[in-house]
């Protein structure tokens, strides 16, 4: 999709593993009425538990039920990878993470007794039958075996049974390249689109038989390679609302929104204390501006990339592509 | 103006006085190179103090210097008139606030030990020299003593200095009805805007040559006659976000983004308890997009309403309606 | 144990479950190294989906892995029983509590497609080998079913595998009563204590020779039916940290401090509008000394209950019984 | 006073400005009814606007009227000194903390337009007329002038008129080293003490005539020499409150307690990005322990050094030094 949306160019391949050493999996189910699945977003660490990333999580609205901020927001600390699944099945990919994060440990000789996974969320009971649960090990560890640098955006993973302003929602992707003292930094957000209601959609004027989602969310990862503090962080999270702001979303009551970044950069250790590089406050606008465009693009590459559905009830779920199609015919 | 900015209709004014019984009155200052003043927004209560309202805040971007919301933010109350000023002056209005209370205080016979104003700020430094500070007693007073119904929007007040995306920017207000089991309810906005770049304008493309301002903010006051919560009025306040969002901003650094918001709705009091009405959780819906539209819509009203203006440093600083006057013009 | 902590007059059983229908159940698990277990507070309501309480949540040291507070920080609310286990059984628990309510509901004939588990958690890796995470749904619905309004302190459930100040910590409870109107209501507090060094303990002299644990945390479970708002709810559990640092807690870094609260108070609904009751805020000292009384005498019930034990490695865990016993030997 | 609380030891004057560089002064007055005062902690910067210090806040109970706690919270910035004043006099305070910047300023060649003055504020209504506001610039440049590293505490200052426990409360000060490979750091803490009721007080058995003091409060300052970010030091001063605990406080409604601290630790700037050393996470019980013990002390220090006083109303405000000496003699 050949969009140009704000100001600031983007990387190679406009997706958040345009940060170096980020990568994604997904795993996807569709087995009798399930249609659902998990995304995994991987920090370019040997083993997050030992070599900790700054993160931070910014709720925008807290009716979701994504796991593992509160220790986020304490220690401004990511140490597993990120999961994203549907709203039911939250608890048994936690479970998954720790198995997962207990081996990657035992590989490393060290015997891990407290992990804090973060696992997102989106309610795809329109498409899926949630109540089923179908996501345990193997799936996650398949996703983060799966996991590139290239992945599949649309209906797949976590975004497979998702419904987005009406349409088909799904993965979204997108990436701004930041030029600071000569030296390229890259901010990328991948999302998970499941929130608002069609006749809100900003970018477009859709049918108006299209049914309003009643539980919906979305899921913002974010990931920089730009050197912040878990403050820093916190700010420019803060701002990704702005995207979704602009495509049209209110923040419904029933839209649990929530963001969740960290950037790459290392800290150096001497003895008791560390060595943490950050942007001068003064000059924040740059992540603030990047987060923003990335947020609504990676949102409308959620709906471009998404193939036409049906809920359970049998609804037609048109995709974005489907609509622009309809649209053209009609004039 | 003529706007139609979302679904809800508004109010018979379209200002935050449509809110049955809340009262704007301006005092604005015009001396040598002092172009600034003071705008009060008064609850309906002949004394809050005694008859305090439920209140909440939302601090979208904390560089700024408003006063109070520690308070707020604790016991969900308010307990004197907001005031509206510039930055550097916000002391002294605190002040001028906290006679004002006393002498409200010792007509009903209280002795006044401990009171909470709520003073809000921006910085007005392009158009006004900040430093001299010259609100006091006597224009908080005067201010006060002019609150109506019907009020100035544009340059007047503590918008008399402002700038906001490159034009003239000042006080707007926008009011929404919400009709609810066959009754209606208000929400009204009052902003003062002073953010923002022209060339994120979103509602129009502006020239090029506007420069950028530096220290921005917006201030956003809500008042409903609508029953609510202290938690519920800090949701709905959370949205208003969503209106700067689509008129372009992306929360800048410099720009100290703050809401504050009452409802005008009464508590019962029985010996030791109070009786409450609050709306159902899952209807907040009509709230948060009543909130969003006023936003964006006062935003664009305290443009409309000023006139143009010049910088100290002799920059012109062209209106929203001078601006498109040049447009239609160039076509 | 006959304490007499504070001034307030504890309830028939000083337990949690003085709160009138409040109950609580246990499962412990002892299999091979697994010592452990998980402890249920079930809210008096058929079905706390369809019946939601007020709550509230308050973090002192967000160093833990507590899920579902997300949306009990936004929405006030909880809509589930609250379960306790250890660290790294938080996703399964999390994963048995949605299969409950599931069931709960379809009893009820609602098709639950979202809900929000809140599960508490401390490390008993030094007596439990916490890898191998046994406790799932029948565990968990074993614990509901065996919920009563008596039930074991000590070294049971949630509590089986926790040390305390260097002594064998556990689940401890308390409860007062408070007076208002000619009116008794009552507080009750249920903890899982695991934190602090026994050099830190200010109830007694410790032994020097004790070890520091290193990753602690407490949970704080408080029940009431004093009709508060969630608001309220949340400044009473701000207070629970006032019986901690009584006991010596400094609040260490690995310490998970961590309260979540709920009142059995109704609301009632009249259409689109909820009546709530709440206590004048003028008031509010009386819950606030109640919870502190009833932190700090919870947490020494625990300890007191507690049988002694041994850590993995052999270390000898002792019982507070069992050093005042020492101590009056040693006289 | 000799007190041992606690393990670490205390810097040489035992005083928040054992932390180098950091000054503090009084202004106090004595006129009519007017028995109130300023204190100012001056950070060791030539200009703090100029120079920021990586700072934090912490509240404990909202009820209060501190000001400039916004942009602390999102910059964890200090730009100006720290006054503390009584309750209605922070506006006037407030003004004054801006002049004062406003000539730092422009000796330094800036033209300020904007500064964030933090004041932080006791009500000492039961002693001082505290309707009357005395303290302006006059009070504030003296106290600034006077700053020192030897400093009066007790009943002079911001702690004139204030009453704790029971007793006549006041200013104090405490400070405690850490040594950290090889090197001794300090944190040091300045409280104005106005809260508790005598009843409550733990460190000695009052008598009970005392009356409850209605409208408390207590601040904190504290400052320290150890590079910490502005996300630890608010770990860190969420702290303090173990210290007002252990003396009886059960954070009473009436009574806001609130932390304001920095660090005199100093970033490097290189080009767009900052170096800034931190102490490594697990590491942080130290500075937890120092604040807990230095916030105790400093409250007994208070009321040491403390003058027995009278109220407004005739009452006799005796002092801790008097109330040990009558103990003594009933013995």
């Amino acid at each position: 999709m050949n969009l140009s949306i704000g100001r600031l160019p983007h990387g190679n391949r406009n997706l958040i593993t345009d940060v170096p050493g980020v990568r994604v999996g997904h795993a996807t189910i569709d087995e009798g009425n399930c249609h659902t699945g998990v995304t995994v977003v991987l920090p370019p660490r040997e083993n997050p538990f030992t070599d900790k990333l700054t993160a931070a999580c910014c709720v925008f609205n807290g009716f979701g039920k994504t796991l593992g901020l509160v220790q986020v927001e304490e220690l401004g600390q990511l140490e597993t990878p990120i999961a994203l699944t549907n709203t039911l099945n939250v608890g048994k990919v936690h479970d998954a993470l720790v198995s997962y994060m207990i081996g990657l440990c035992q590989r490393d000789g060290i015997h891990l007794t407290s992990v804090n996974p973060v696992v997102c969320e989106c309610n795809d009971s329109r498409i899926s039958d949630i109540v089923q649960r179908p996501i345990g090990e193997q799936e996650v560890f398949a996703a983060i075996a799966s996991a590139s640098d290239v992945f599949a955006q649309g209906a797949v993973g976590a975004g497979r049974g998702t419904v987005c302003y009406g349409m088909k929602g799904g993965v979204g992707s997108s990436s701004r390249l930041m030029e600071i003292d000569g030296k390229m930094y890259t901010l990328g957000v991948l999302v998970q689109s499941n929130y608002g209601a069609s006749a809100d959609f900003r970018a477009a004027c859709l049918p108006d038989e299209l049914a309003e989602c009643d539980q919906g969310s979305i899921i913002l990862i974010a990931a920089t390679d730009l050197p912040l503090s878990s403050r820093q962080l916190k700010r420019v999270l803060r701002r990704a609302s702005v995207g979704m702001a602009r495509l049209g979303s209110y923040i419904g009551h029933g839209s649990g929104e929530i963001a969740v970044g960290f950037t790459t950069a290392q800290m150096e250790t001497h003895g008791s204390f560390q060595t943490q590089t950050i942007l001068r406050e003064d000059l924040m606008n740059l992540p603030f501006r990047a987060i923003g465009e990335c947020a609504e693009e990676a949102i409308l590459q959620s709906l471009w990339h998404a193939s036409p559905d049906h809920a359970l009830d049998g609804t037609a779920i048109p995709s974005l592509r489907e609509f622009l199609a309809d649209r053209s015919r009609e004039k």
